[in-house]
């Protein structure tokens, strides 16, 4: 059961806001939504038949929109909905004008006039939310839908606003309960010191839940990796051809870049698809001299960023000398984690450099792997690429491998990848609470004491569906999405 | 009658576009239009109940939209409109769906599939006018509408878009047409060697017609000032302050601030609206300087854009020596136009200049003035303002000028204001043959010499609406209109 909210109180609101990208185009669409929705169109709008209040849901109507003192504003086409059948469950409406900012700040402000208030970010939804047209995971999809970048991302995201995920989450819930009830039985027998003949049963079924809530909780890493991007660490020194090898990399698809500067200024991240999958490449520039020059923090953030990528590129600059080059390679052999990360070793500058030397640094290379244990044999783990950034050969094998690594994000599985950082606290919250039963059990203390912490996990579950909610955590959700959604 | 158009036999097509501004936000629309539109949207789209080609127009109905492989790509409403009873005229969708660029491309990728073409810029309103739903004038008010920035501007476009221009217009041509019935009755007579009774109305009514062709080739003066902003040239020495001057004057309204990079590199804009009238201020700075050291072209560049303002702002530096001043001052009046232009003369720096200077300069200036035979009763020609760039002083004084002298832009006139380049050419077209009219009657000339002349007329106003038009024309009119409008 939902507590209440003050924003039930101001539910009696109705709210309005522009629900397109403003600037100049063709049509903007501006959404009023509560209870006076209807009413309140009348007030500035004149349909050339009827009137909004007598119009039926999922109808249009053409009208014009006035000022106060008469004059026309725009022409323009309401979308009407009826409550229940609209987004929020409340009377709605949309109002279709032509894109001009001028236009839709002269539409609002009659709207304002007449009763209406400029909707928070995600109000809409957060009412969709608030009178039950979708529950708390299906609205944050809805945030995960419109940011979504590539068919995997969007896939996910969009299951999860038909409620995929959530139906998951309920189904969890009724073997937590039948586990409760299986407790309670055992319980009731208890004063007999007969222990509960199906003993084995509970015990399989914790394992059962224990093992989905696992699933979901490791699933983050791809489906995060989906939605935001595989992080693809750069490491190696300065001037090593880290932004020639990006620009190499887009190639022509320039446009679908984003820049993406990260909250310290010694990481910035740019996003690139490959072959339907996206990458998130972090610079983490001047590894090597930092070491030397900038303070221990420095340092220890550039390390947290290599240590977070799923894979690592080492730049190694072909035409600096033997000894330089070989320190290189020692320090970003040093950096990786061989059982979570892959390794791709990029030898750069084949165009310039000495065929001789670039046989020496190979075979160093080779070396220095086997003595970490890793054998040519680890094919899957480390790859060591020649390219040239500038002329960009090589560049095409480099693409094909990181594509490669990345091929379980194509596939078209039915499973559920959560994607969401709260989502996961709470699977984490809940798994905890079911380790506790387990160890509880087996240390044999009284079901009532495990029949708490099952409460607790279904507690958490709950959270993420918004069965049970608090301001703080709508406010931390609904904050984050734009004005008119 | 308008003549075949290429667009005639594409008009068997059916075009598609995002009709929204691209971008993250809350919802996105996408426009179809075409004899196959309803057709074309029951291929992509499942309706919860019933299809799009069995739906009523201004209807709206809840549908999903598939890709090649069944999966959903978004819940989408869509709105039905069938011919005529649209914008196009023709058969029309709109779909609302999550405004994410994925998932317009997606449906627009879906589109395409099932036999709708991509729309060229203003496509859709151009079929309007090709289906006979607006002329040509009012077509492109449409995109004055869109870019309006102000209410004057927007009134003005509005008033065009709905037809207040065209129906003018089409007064004028029936004047013409009696006009014309008038000579050919006297022609009728002429065998008879008898003139015509009324030749005294057919004189007024001639000149009637000439004054109001040429009151609506004057308006554009005013007409684009409102629409495009009311020039302000800012003349003077370099480093006088001028964009300390620009940054003071924008003060918090920074946000309504836009730079027009001009054609050429020495000529930026920007524009600023002051009491609801939009300024649009060019900076000519070097205006001294350029004449001893750049090219004779770039000069005249400079003279060319000072010429065309209606406000001269000539910036005086109170901290050169007095010589350097003076030169300046009389430099700036040199290129004023004082029948046609307003000059503000600015002081500045008057936070760190010495008092007893300012005032011979003051002197200088008013006796140069008087030189020129404008004297202090010509206050609503010269201004003369102190002010501190810097600290804000007498910046307030300057926007209280700059507005008081454009109160004319704010009257809300019901007179029809030309705004149009496009429109001002075919009057000045209309008026030459006209003027010819007058000269061949008063010599005497043959009438059916002027018959033909006053046809002339009647084509060049029917050009404006569109009664004639060329591929050509209606190229350039619709290349500048955004895509999906």
């Amino acid at each position: 059961m939902r507590i209440l909210h003050d924003m039930y109180i101001r539910n009696e609101d109705t709210i309005c806001a522009p629900a397109t990208v403003p600037g100049t185009g063709a049509i903007s669409v501006i959404r009023v939504s509560g209870q006076d929705a209807l009413e309140i169109a009348d007030k500035v709008i004149r349909c050339r038949r009827g009137t909004i209040t007598s119009a039926k849901g999922y109808t249009l109507k053409f009208a014009t929109v006035h000022d106060a003192s008469g004059e026309v504003i725009d022409e323009v086409i309401v979308s009407v909905f009826r409550a229940p059948h609209s987004y929020t469950g409340e009377n709605s409406i949309e109002l279709s004008c032509h894109a001009s900012s001028y236009i839709v700040s002269a539409i609002m402000n009659q709207l304002h006039e007449a009763g209406a208030r400029a909707a928070e970010p995600g109000e809409f939804t957060q009412r969709a939310y608030l009178n039950g047209k979708m529950d708390l995971a299906q609205a944050e999809a809805v945030a995960d839908v419109i940011a979504s970048q590539n068919a995997a991302a969007h896939r996910i995201a969009f299951k999860q606003m038909k409620g995929g995920f959530s139906a998951e989450l309920k189904g969890m819930r009724s073997e937590l309960l039948e586990l409760v009830s299986l407790m309670e039985l055992e319980l009731d027998f208890s004063e007999e010191e007969v222990e509960f003949a199906d003993r084995s049963r509970l015990d399989s079924l914790l394992e059962q839940i224990i093992a989905h809530v696992s699933r979901l909780i490791d699933s983050f890493r791809l489906g995060n990796a989906i939605k935001s991007g595989v992080p693809v660490a750069i490491a190696g020194a300065t001037n090593t051809g880290k932004s020639t090898l990006l620009n190499a990399l887009l190639g022509e698809d320039r446009a679908i870049v984003s820049d993406i500067h990260g909250t310290t200024r010694d990481t910035i991240e740019e996003t690139l698809n490959i072959d339907g999958v996206l990458f998130r490449f972090i610079d983490t520039a001047g590894l090597r001299e930092t070491s030397e020059l900038v303070e221990q923090i420095g340092i220890e953030r550039t390390f947290k960023k290599i240590s977070e990528a799923s894979i690592v590129l080492g730049m190694v600059d072909l035409t600096r000398d033997f000894e330089t080059t070989c320190e290189t390679v020692r320090s970003i052999l040093d950096k990786v984690d061989f059982e979570a990360q892959k390794l791709v070793i990029l030898l750069n500058k084949t165009d310039i450099s000495d065929v001789n030397k670039n046989v020496s640094t190979l075979n160093y290379i080779v070396s220095e792997l086997e003595n970490k244990g890793i054998s040519n044999s680890s094919a899957e783990v480390v790859k060591i690429i020649p390219i040239s950034a500038k002329t960009g050969s090589g560049i095409d094998d480099l693409r094909a491998v990181l594509a490669a690594s990345q091929r379980d994000l194509l596939a078209d599985s039915d499973t559920t990848l959560v994607t969401n950082q709260r989502h996961v606290q709470a699977l984490t919250d809940a798994r905890t609470s079911l380790l506790r039963v387990r160890e509880g059990l087996a240390a044999g203390l009284p079901t009532d004491l495990a029949a708490q912490d099952i409460r607790e996990a279904i507690y958490h579950l709950g959270s993420i569906v918004g069965e049970i909610s608090t301001d703080e955590v709508l406010g931390n959700i609904f904050r984050n999405f734009c004005i008119g959604k």
